[in-house]
């Protein structure tokens, strides 16, 4: 195992009928603003009962904040955070709306040129503005971790950000969001948690047996619950757990003390920068590609996690590697999604050169465990993924 | 899965050579209480480590404090935190000394009349005297939670404590220390490690998925590196893993939205109070009998267990969760610990009847995770365990 340092001091608010709670973890005197997405928290019912638990606080309302949130309509807020002297904000929504409002909390207390710079320059935030979440759209651990990823259209570019003063105080969860979620956003976040915990896993083996265990312990329940999930009527029990197993993995607890991975994020933010696929779908066609040109580096972990948690017992590592990578994409297939670029669109030509081209402009030499990804490689996985 | 709350801010500095990490976490203005056990630091060289990381800041020593900490022993140390005006407490020790200090941090800024009414009044502590520690010994996980138990000689008594205001500030786990550890406390470790993750998750299903999986994890994992952590030569590898599964067995996430049992512990703490039996011992002691004595409650949850850490998959559910209890004795005999009281003292005689009579006196009407242990209850359990 290596060294490792761990803090996450997000407090967790999980059940059914929690929302109301946000009354008590937000400060008397705090002026908040309250940011979303698209509006479909207004008919759900969501929007209504942070009114409600908002009643004696005052606050402002910033709505509009997209999927993938985005750099312009942020700076929008921005401008109202400091218009209005807000002092706390409060995200209701899924990983975009919380991203962009950790992006919020580091530019608002942010002394330097422009807030583009956080990005850019790998600015971490030390204190932010204080903020709280409820979550609207399990998937991706923003919730309980102080990670985010910002988009610019203007540039084509998807750029990540964090630093221990952007943990969220608290998070409130409760399963019962899940019951309004279209079946597509749904199978997004199975794939998306799914891909999350593959990248802190599947890499090489450095004898950190409980963390294998972990990680094996949220595929295991992905793959278990999925069924129940993707079915038409709202099972509480299976969205319980999909909501808690999203948050675990990438709450930072299961890569501490392990190599992680992390390349295909890489590849598949280029590929929703570039084609607006959404984040999951991205993850799901460079996957396959990405464990098959690196086989050999990743075989053992791969017959490892193919026996655990696919029962593949039979034939040699080779074998059960091999069988494990089918079984993953199958997987993805059986939540409705694609695994390969050409299914969402038909000019991916030159995507592979361009997404190359972009890593070696950033200087991003050597990608995923062994830090030996280079753009060339990266131009291969890619293509295998066409 | 039921409602819950978890938060956890112990940050957590895990890995070789991390002690002297301690300078970069206690504030450079702190007057620090040094708090350790009965001297062994001293022998192996964490006294000294501690001492140089400490060399910038000022320090008092309280040294003595024994396994079990004891209630008269700890009112001198508080002595001390009052005359010297100390700030900001060090624990370098396994459970006990941890757990005292958590006790001191509580009374340092108690108001009543006493600091036993902490104990018996169950008085929870929202903001303690800021402590950080140095585990030497894995087992109990309170470098990663807010509890604590405080014995007091002079009445025979060994009560919980606890309160939010009592996680740790930090806590530096560097497995190295276990080089040092007797074969026989290794052994104790183990078995209070996986009897804290049994009393979490041997209850009854409530289709938390991930909760069952994450014990099962830390279980597994504790089975696979007893035996090389009971063997003469030290090894890292298997030692990291040690040190982190007790950490994570009892830092609360594995108990989140889950029933829990705890009869074990408040059995066993009396065999404790009454015998001095060593506290992993009285678990074990206790384990074998509760589960047979409330098999139609557990047996669904046993033979899951059984399947799934013991790879049991013939019989009933009958047979797998009978046949899981006797894996569970035949664990703790292979750690070289003894299952029975008469084990430990031959005059057991009359100990049933005793504990019924305290936790009568106490209104401990119906332990375990159905509330239903009656004293009488109580009685028959522990006189199975003779």
């Amino acid at each position: 195992m290596n060294n490792f340092e761990f803090k996450n001091p997000t407090k967790i608010i999980f059940g059914k009928d929690t929302i109301e709670k946000l009354k008590d973890e937000i400060p008397a005197n705090a002026n908040v603003l309250f940011l979303y997405g698209g509006g479909s928290i207004k008919e759900n019912g969501i929007y209504d009962q942070v009114k409600a638990a908002l009643a004696n606080v005052d606050f402002t309302e910033f709505g509009g904040i997209p999927a993938n949130p985005e750099y312009e309509i942020l700076m929008d807020a921005l401008k109202v955070i400091e218009a209005k002297n807000i002092t706390y904000l409060l995200a209701v929504g899924g990983g975009s709306v919380i991203d962009g409002t950790k992006f919020l909390s580091a530019a608002a207390v942010y002394e330097g040129d422009t807030p583009w710079d956080i990005l850019t320059k790998n600015i971490r935030t030390e204190n932010g503005m204080p903020f709280g979440t409820v979550l609207t759209l399990p998937a991706t651990g923003s919730e309980m971790n102080s990670g985010a990823v910002i988009t610019r259209k203007e540039t084509r570019e998807k750029l990540a950000m964090g630093g221990p003063g952007l943990f969220p105080k608290f998070s409130i969860l409760d399963p019962e969001v899940i019951k309004s979620i279209p079946k597509r956003q749904i199978a997004n976040g199975l794939a998306d948690a799914f891909t999350h915990v593959l990248e802190q896993y599947m890499t090489y083996s450095v004898d950190a047996k409980l963390q294998d265990r972990f990680a094996e312990s949220i595929l295991l329940t992905l793959v278990e619950i999925a069924p129940p999930m993707l079915k038409e009527e709202f099972d509480y029990k299976a969205a319980s757990s999909f909501m808690w197993s999203c948050t675990m993995a990438l709450n930072g607890l299961i890569q501490k003390g392990v190599p992680t991975d992390w390349a295909i994020h890489a590849m598949g933010h280029e590929l929703t920068a570039l084609y607006g696929i959404d984040h999951a779908r991205t993850l799901a066609i460079i996957t396959e590609s990405h464990y098959k040109y690196n086989f050999e580096a990743k075989k053992e972990k791969l017959a490892q996690y193919g026996e655990r948690v696919w029962n593949i017992n039979e034939g040699s590592i080779d074998d059960k590697a091999y069988a494990a990578i089918e079984k993953t994409t199958a997987f993805f297939k059986s939540l409705g999604i694609d695994t390969k670029l050409s299914d969402y669109t038909n000019e991916y030509d030159g995507t592979a050169e361009e997404i190359a081209k972009r890593f070696t402009d950033r200087g991003w030499l050597g990608l995923g465990e062994h830090q030996s990804l280079s753009p060339k490689k990266v131009e291969k996985i890619v293509k295998m993924a066409y």
